[in-house]
């Protein structure tokens, strides 16, 4: 996906909240946004919007001499999605169409990045869509039936990690995957934002069910260009590809190669680009 | 008022809205948007608001070439605004209190700029506000006792006026005012947004009442060094100033003359400055 004009005055949005995270000086935030603002000029709107969350990071590490300005926003999300976990694994296990219910919670799980941003109570969020079965969510696009049969042939999954956090959500759902199938988690290379790392993946244990590794991509979306050939060769090989959250469908979504996108659709311009609702519960087979 | 880091984003929304009014074209978008980025770093948060919004405008016209982009919302604006005015001036005659209820009126008119940009249908919005006698809507600060005390005082009244089209809401609260009354109606010298000029003033019919003049500002807001001679003498000797919406309050708050500011708080950063709830009716004494 291509960046649009609305994403721009977002950016700036997105530079602000994370440069109040990082320090209380107004100084400090203003030649954050004055660096950001800068760049803009040389951002064309052929650009996939990750890019500039990117950029911005590299800004902020430039003028902070830091680099994981999310270590401690990502570590409460990690201890708060696990001890939701025993609750995530009874509502699978008793559930009609267990595979489903793990669906949902791994789109569920995506509004972590919004939560971390917005103090939204996550577990509060969780149990009111399964408390109302979804009901007041969307759901125009949910392809669970193209889905769960080619989850069901392939031999090979890759499957594309956005937020800390989520990444216990992802778990779930992978752990309801027949044990003799291959999966691979992929997680970013380098901070950015809250989205998953390496050690992300290892504390919400996902390791105990899918190989964790890295995308070598330092965006917080999997641009192809900037991801290792190892990871690349294995985008070309796998027999499914799941990819979570809309920085990942803004990143792959013009790529030509069928991917499963899972996210909620927190975004205005996403939702009208995907021909979703805001808020919804989406499950694509772009 | 200073600028606050969230007007910065703000003010890029208001470049795009501004530059899609004006053409279709997203590459000349996009130019717009990249010469408001490059101003930013230049843009200090001492400045007040509406100075930026002045930047935009010779961004605006130096891209475009032209000058009077709001002209045809500005004259539906005030079409829309005189076929209300009978209904505005009944409401009035009808009520308890003339002066109150023209006050509330001159203060709904003020979601005309909200309406331009939105859409919104202002005939209805100002119906509702009136049929739930303002009854949805705050009026944290209300201060009419104090305003009706100095206005009945006052010999020559100085008049800011906001928005064209609103200029109708402003002329039914002018025609409640004794007939002794020396009133000066000031508008921006430029066109700028949809703010008011002199040839709005007349279309509404506000000169059968008060003088009207210009201030001399070409920002959307009366931001005194901007001003000419003539209105800051006038800006000193008047006994009481009325200001109309919220540019008039970010660019006079700091001033040390005491004004009436009435607004309808449509910005949360400025109803947080205010202390009043967002979409709040405000008679404030400032």
């Amino acid at each position: 996906m291509r960046t649009f004009l609305e994403c721009i005055p977002c950016f700036l949005t997105q530079a602000i909240e994370m440069a109040r995270l990082v320090t209380g000086n107004e100084i400090m935030h203003k030649k954050i946004i004055d660096e950001v603002s800068r760049i803009i000029p040389d951002f064309s709107l052929g650009c996939k919007p990750p890019e500039m969350a990117r950029m911005i990071q590299k800004v902020m590490e430039k003028q902070m001499g830091e680099k994981d300005f999310y270590k401690q926003v990502k570590a409460k999300s990690n201890d708060m999605a696990l001890s939701l976990y025993p609750k995530l694994k009874e509502k699978v296990n008793n559930s009609k169409d267990k595979l489903l219910t793990a669906v949902e919670i791994a789109i569920a799980g995506n509004v972590i990045d919004y939560a971390a941003k917005n103090t939204l109570n996550i577990e509060e969020e969780i149990e009111k869509l399964f408390s109302e079965e979804f009901s007041g969510v969307g759901k125009t696009v949910f392809d669970y039936e193209n889905f769960k049969d080619e989850l069901n042939k392939a031999k090979r999954v890759l499957y594309l990690a956005d937020n800390a956090g989520e990444v216990v959500f992802d778990r779930v759902l992978i752990e309801e995957m027949p044990e003799e199938k291959e999966i691979i988690y992929a997680v970013r290379d380098k901070p950015v934002i809250n989205d998953a790392l390496i050690e992300d993946a290892y504390v919400c244990g996902i390791d105990k069910k899918a190989k964790v590794i890295s995308s070598g991509v330092d965006a917080p979306g999997t641009i192809l260009e900037y991801c290792s050939q190892e990871f690349r060769d294995l985008f070309k090989e796998a027999d499914i590809i799941i990819s979570k959250g809309q920085g990942n469908y803004e990143a792959l979504n013009d790529e030509n190669r069928q991917i499963y996108y899972l996210f909620r659709a927190k975004c205005p311009v996403i939702a009208r680009h995907a021909g979703v609702g805001l808020g919804d519960v989406v499950l694509m087979r772009g």
